[in-house]
Parts: structure tokens; C-alpha cells; sequence
């Protein structure tokens, strides 16, 4: 149900040497995804999952100077070790967010990753619509490539542990 | 999923003489949509469905002055016979939609339909829910109880010649 529209779109992939499992299971469990969520020497100091369609996924994230950032939303689609997708333009029950997002970002999007097995590893892929142009190029410039390359490495050196 | 609140939402129910198969049939497939769904002398002129989360709700509604106010969105929840969610907080696709929403209402709302079996008939419960009071007030005075009841009724007469 994704139609992706570079205008509007941003999306990351990579084929990392972590089984699907391990990274769906870091996605999906707080304890899992407080250790690898933002790149340092930024922290996730809080997270809250409610792992069905209209459950909350609710993060906070700590600046290296303290301020907290909070991000709220729910999940869209949840199908195990396959497909992840939240947004945070409805909150927890599916009920509309305010039109300015606030916490970390100000505007809205949906977030889809989408893993699939390659070979001992897996082929990840992160994507992320917006409403509009202005939406998507603000997340571009906040370092989308980056932020989400640094936390997906940050998750294979977790998982790897795990 | 739904965590109803009575400062931001809005809810009506009734038994209605109907079988919910049929009243689910009417909600989900455009031809028998089109002729009960708005007030008349309002009329439903176009109406496009695909019946699955992410996918699209469009409705094109005609005043008797011939003004059309279209109506777009995608679906949450799709559990045949039982319950139907929507938003036009999404897109299709589960993209974010602009903060006004224009078309037949300039605000976003998630709305549910329950249907349960009640002897012969169908205890039906609509439920809408906003992002915030002045959302909820401002639907509330456009006559949501008055409009859905009316719409129900017309639903259960095209119904029983289905």
C-alpha cells in the first residue's frame, strides 16, 4: 500500500549481516531499542510499544545537553519480522495528531521498514512519506541518510550482541 | 483500539432491523454506497473504495446547489462484518494528509463503524474522533447526530429492497 513519490519521499536501504529476526525483534522491544535508536551521542532515555494497529509507539530522545525531545504516534501495519509501519500523524486509537507535530520533528510522516532475508542476513529498508515537498526536504536536511545509517549501524553492532 | 473520550469525540447508536452483512455490504462497495450515504437532498455523486488499511475512501458529495465536496482518505481497519475504521488524516497509502483537510470538512477525524448481530437486526455504533474540542464542537454543530441518523435511516430502507 506504499506508493513511494520521490517529491515527497525518502527511503534508505542496505543489506546488513543481522537475521531479520534480531532486527525486527530490536524494532519492536523498548529494552532492544533504547540502546541503538538515535545516533550518539544522542540517547533514548524512554520508549513505549504497544505492538498492534492503533498502539502507541512513543519515544523520547536526550540531546548531549539534556533537553528531551518526545516523538508519539501509532503503528499502522505490524506484520512480524517483515513489516513495520507507524506514523505520527494519528495517536495512540488512531486519533488525529495536532497539524503541528512537535517533539523532534514538527511535521508529520509515515515510516515503513520492510525487512526481507538475504542470504545469512537481511535486506532493510526504511521509508518515509511526507504530505508534502517542504515536509520532505526538512527531513532531508535534518540528516535523514545519515541519522538513519548511523542508527542501523548502531542496531547491527547491538543485535550482534544480542 | 479506540479510547473514547467525550470532550473530543463524538458517538451514536441504534438497533436497526438489518442483517450487518448487508449493512456491511453498504458501507464497502460503491453502488450500494452511493444512494444512502449523504442526507438527501444532498447526494453521494462518485465514490471510490479499496478494502484494506491503506487503502482509499473517496466520496464526492453534491449539494442541491450542485457545489461538490470531496472527501478523501484511507482505512485503518477492515474486519468484514464487524468493523470499519477510517481517517482523513491519512491518504492512501497511509500518506500524511495536508492540516486542513477541505473537501466537505476542514478537520481531521478517524471514524468507526461496529456492527454486532441483535436478534434478527444490528446494533450499529458510529464513532468519530478528533484531535481536540474545537474539532469536535465544530462537527458536533454541523449536525453530526441529526446527519448520521438520517443517513442510517436511508441505509436501512436501501437495505431491505437489496
Amino acid at each position: 500500500m506504499n506508493h513511494f513519490d520521490p517529491k515527497f519521499d525518502l527511503t534508505f536501504e542496505r543489506i546488513v549481516e543481522v537475521p531479520k529476526e534480531l532486527i525486527w525483534k530490536a524494532w519492536t522491544t523498548p529494552e532492544h531499542l533504547m540502546p541503538w535508536f538515535c545516533p550518539l551521542p544522542w540517547k533514548t532515555i524512554r520508549c513505549e510499544i504497544d505492538l498492534c494497529p492503533g498502539g502507541r509507539f512513543r519515544t523520547v530522545m536526550q540531546s548531549p545537553e539534556g533537553k528531551e525531545f518526545p516523538g508519539d504516534g501509532c503503528y499502522l501495519e505490524v506484520i512480524q519480522n517483515e513489516k513495520l509501519t507507524w506514523t505520527n500523524a494519528l495517536l495512540p486509537g488512531f486519533r488525529p495528531a495536532p497539524p503541528q507535530a512537535g517533539g523532534s520533528v514538527d511535521f508529520h510522516f509515515t515510516a515503513t521498514i520492510q525487512l526481507a532475508t538475504h542470504g545469512t542476513g537481511t535486506h532493510y529498508t526504511a521509508t518515509v512519506i511526507h504530505g508534502n515537498e517542504a515536509d520532505r526536504d526538512t527531513h532531508d536536511r535534518m540528516g535523514f541518510q545519515e541519522g538513519w545509517g548511523k542508527a542501523l549501524d548502531q542496531l547491527v553492532e547491538y543485535a550482534k550482541k544480542m
